[in-house]
C-alpha cells in the first residue's frame, strides 16, 4: 500500500461539508444548467450592483500593487472609523479598526486567538459554529422562538450564565442584528438591557452589524453605544454596498480590547497578510460616503422593505408563519403548523422540507438546521434576492424618494420573488 | 476587577510577534518618516509594476460583485492549469486547481486540515513555522549550510526519516525553489533524487514555486514532473506578476490528493469564502499569458540577474560570503567569518547584527533566525528590491532583448541597491 494515499485529516475538519449557503448556490447553478427553472432564495447575496462611485474608485486603483499594512490602509481605517462615528454615533478612531478579507475570516480568527466560550443565539448565521468546530472551540447556545421574534433577551442571557456557576469564565457573545436569517433587529431598549448583563459578567460582545445599513428605516442602533468597552463591531462592504464578492470586512475594537486586536493582526500577518490593495483603495470611497451612495442606500432600503411587505402576507395567509423583517433581505419561515400534513408527505425535518420544495417547485431555501435550529424543526430561511437589483434601482429612482414606491415596481421588477413565494404558499397548503 | 479586561488568549498565539517581513516594512516606513535614509532590503516585494494588460483586465472587471465559487472562478482555474501545462509540463486540469487569497493563506489551511508532521528545510520562508505554532502542529527541520548552497539532498531526507523509526508517519515536506531566502534552486537531477525518496516514504510534497517564473534563465523545473502523484504545486501572482498586494495564490493538487483539496475548500468556505472577484477576473489574463507578458518576464529576469551579478562580487570581495542566486530577488549573506571582529563590537547574534547595521548604515535586512537559522548564526537575507522597477523596465526595453543589458542600466536604475550593498561591505570590514 502506498501510504500517501491514506487520508490523514484533522478530525475537527473530517466529515464537515461545505458552507451551507455556498453549497446551495452551487446546487442552483447546476440545476439551472440542466434547464430547470430555479427560484434562488438560498444564498444571501445583495441583488444590487456596487454603487458606481465605488466601482469607479476600483478602476482608478487598479495599478495599486503594494502589500498593505496588516491592519489595513490607514486612510481606509480612518474612513471606517468616520463611518461608525457618523452613522452609529461611536467614539472610535482609525486605530480601533482592523480590515480583513471578509468579516467571516475575521470571526474565524477571533475564535482562533481568543481563549474562552463562544455564545451563539440560534437561529443565527451558518458559519459561526462550523468555525468553532474546525478550531475545536467550546460554544454554548441561547435558543429563541417565533413568538420572541427569534431574539434573546437580557434575563435569558443572565440566567444562562448564572446556571453554569462560573460567572467569570471568559465568554464571547455573538449578536447579529438585523439578523441573518430572521431579518429581526433589537431596539434601543433591548440592547441597553443586554449591555447591562454583558457588563455585569464581563462578556466580550461580537456585534455583527453587517446588515446595519440595511435597516429599512435607517434606524439601526449599535450595542456599542451602551457597552463600548466590551463590544467589537463587525461590518463590511458585502451587504449594503452590494460587494460580497469583493471580500472586505471590518472589525472595530474598543481600546480595552487592543490585546485581542493585536493578536488577530499577528495571525493575519501569518495567514492572509492584508486585504487586496485595489479593493482597499476602492473601499475608502464606499465608507467615506457621498450623496450618490446615500441615494443608493435609500433606494435599496425602500425596495427591500417593499418586497418584504409584498411577500409576507402571501405566506401568512397560507399559514406559513413569518414576521415582517426590520432590515436585510431574509425571512425565516416556520412550517411547524403543517407538521402533521407534511409528515403525511414523508417530510419530518427541515432538510427534507427544503429538498422536496426544491424538487417539486424549483424554490431553493436553506433549512433552519443550517442556522442552529433542531434537525426536526420545520423552519427555513428565504433570501428574497432573486431579482434584477439594477432594474429595480432604476425603477425606484424614476419615482423619486419623496413619493411612496408604487406597488407596480415590485410586481414588475421582483416578479420572480413574488412567483417563488406563491409557489411556497401553494406547496405548503397542497 | 473587571473580568473582560483580563487577557484571555490561545497560548499558541500569545507572545507571537507580527510576521518578520511585514514588521521590517513597518519599521522602514517609520524610519523614513523620521527623515532617515533607508535602504529597504527587508520585505521581498517585486519592484516591478503589474503588467499593463493585467491592470487593464482589473479595470474591466471592476464591476464584478458576485461571490465566486470556493475553489475559484472556473475560467481562472483553467488558465492556471494551462499555465502549468505550458510552462512546467504538468499534466493537470482546472479540477486540480484551488485559488486562495495568497499562497500563505493556503499553506496555513493545509497545516490546519492535514494531520501529520510538517518537514521544513531552513533557511526557509518566514511564515511556515509560525503557522505551525499557531495551529499547534508538530514540525521537523532539515538543516543545510553555505557549502551546499543552503539546499537539502535526497540522502539527508531519507536518513532524517529513517532515524525516527516511523517510516509511514504522515509527513508533508515543504520545498521552496528558487528559494526565499537564498535564491538557490534545485536542478533536475536533485529533484529526481528527492522525488524518489518522497515516493518511497509516501511524503506529500508542498512545492512552493512562487519564484519559478523568476528563474533567471527561464529554466525552472518542478518536482511535480517526477513525483506528480504526491506533489502540490504552490504559485501565485505575487512575485513574477508584481502583484503581491493583490493577494492571489494557487495550489495545484494531483487527483490522488483530492481529499486534501476538498478539505481545504471546506475550511475556505467557512473562512475567506473566495478570492476577491475582480482580482480573479484579472488573474485570468495574467495566467493566460501573451507576448506582452512574456516580454515583461524576460526583461524582469534580465534585470534581476544583472543586479545580482553586480552586487555579489562586492560582498564576496569584502569577505561576506554569498552565492550568486539562480532566480528571485534574494541573497543570503553569511557574516560568520567576521564572528570575532563582530564580537568585539558586541554583535554576537543575527538579530543584533541586523539592528546595528540598520542603525549605523540605514540598510534594512532580516536576520537568518527569521528563516530558521540559529539565533547566534550571523546570517541575513538581503532582498535587492529597493529600486524603481518601472524605470528599470523602461531602460531594459530600450535596449532590446537580443543584446546584453549594458552595465550602465544597473548603475543608473538600481543605484540605491548598489549603494546599500557597498555600505554593508564597508560596515562589515570596518
Amino acid at each position: 500500500m502506498n501510504p500517501q494515499k491514506q487520508v490523514s485529516l484533522n478530525l475537527n475538519v473530517r466529515g464537515l461539508g461545505q458552507s451551507a449557503t455556498l453549497a446551495i448556490k452551487d446546487r442552483c447553478r447546476a440545476l439551472r444548467r440542466s434547464g430547470r427553472e430555479v427560484y434562488d432564495f438560498g444564498l444571501g447575496q445583495s441583488p444590487f450592483p456596487v454603487p458606481e462611485p465605488v466601482v469607479e474608485a476600483l478602476r482608478a486603483a487598479a495599478g495599486q500593487k503594494d502589500y498593505l499594512p496588516v491592519m489595513g490602509l490607514p486612510e481606509l481605517r480612518e474612513a471606517v472609523a468616520a463611518h461608525h462615528r457618523r452613522t452609529d454615533g461611536l467614539n472610535v478612531s482609525a486605530d480601533n479598526v482592523l480590515v480583513g478579507p471578509g468579516s467571516k475570516e475575521l470571526m474565524f480568527l477571533v475564535q482562533l486567538v481568543y481563549y474562552g466560550e463562544i455564545m451563539l443565539t440560534p437561529p443565527c448565521w451558518v458559519s459561526y459554529w462550523p468555525q468553532a468546530r474546525i478550531l475545536g472551540r467550546r460554544f454554548s447556545l441561547l435558543h429563541s422562538d417565533f413568538v420572541r421574534h427569534w431574539k434573546i433577551d437580557a434575563a435569558q442571557l443572565a440566567q444562562s450564565i448564572e446556571l453554569v456557576g462560573d460567572d467569570h469564565r471568559p465568554r464571547l457573545l455573538v449578536l447579529n442584528y438585523p439578523s441573518n436569517p430572521t431579518g429581526s433587529t433589537y431596539d434601543e431598549h433591548e440592547l441597553k438591557a443586554l449591555a447591562e448583563v454583558a457588563r455585569r459578567f464581563g462578556l466580550i460582545v461580537l456585534s455583527d452589524e453587517i446588515y446595519g445599513q440595511l435597516h429599512y428605516h435607517g434606524r439601526h442602533v449599535s450595542i456599542a453605544r451602551f457597552y463600548p468597552e466590551g463590544t467589537i463591531v463587525s461590518s463590511g462592504l458585502s451587504k449594503w454596498c452590494g460587494a460580497g464578492g469583493w471580500r472586505l470586512g471590518t472589525f472595530t475594537f474598543p481600546n480595552e480590547l487592543d490585546w485581542l486586536a493585536n493578536a488577530l493582526a499577528t495571525v493575519a500577518s501569518e495567514t492572509y497578510t492584508s486585504v487586496s490593495a485595489p479593493i482597499q483603495h476602492a473601499a475608502i470611497r464606499a465608507f467615506s460616503g457621498c450623496p450618490l451612495i446615500e441615494d443608493y442606500l435609500a433606494h435599496t432600503r425602500r425596495i427591500l422593505a417593499a418586497v418584504a411587505q409584498r411577500i409576507c402576507p402571501i405566506l401568512n395567509e397560507a399559514g406559513v408563519r413569518v414576521h415582517e423583517p426590520d432590515g436585510a433581505f431574509y425571512l425565516f419561515l416556520d412550517f411547524n403548523s403543517f407538521a402533521a400534513a407534511l409528515a403525511g408527505r414523508s417530510i419530518a425535518d427541515g432538510r427534507t422540507l427544503c429538498e422536496r420544495l426544491l424538487a417539486e417547485t424549483g424554490v431553493a431555501m436553506l433549512p433552519g438546521a443550517a442556522f442552529g435550529r433542531g434537525r426536526r424543526d420545520l423552519t427555513a430561511r428565504l433570501a428574497f434576492v432573486d431579482f434584477d437589483g439594477a432594474a429595480a434601482l432604476e425603477a425606484s429612482r424614476g419615482v423619486g424618494l419623496e413619493r411612496p414606491l408604487p406597488a407596480g415596481v415590485v410586481e414588475r421588477c421582483c416578479a420572480r420573488v413574488v412567483d417563488g413565494v406563491r409557489r411556497i404558499a401553494e406547496w405548503a397548503a397542497s
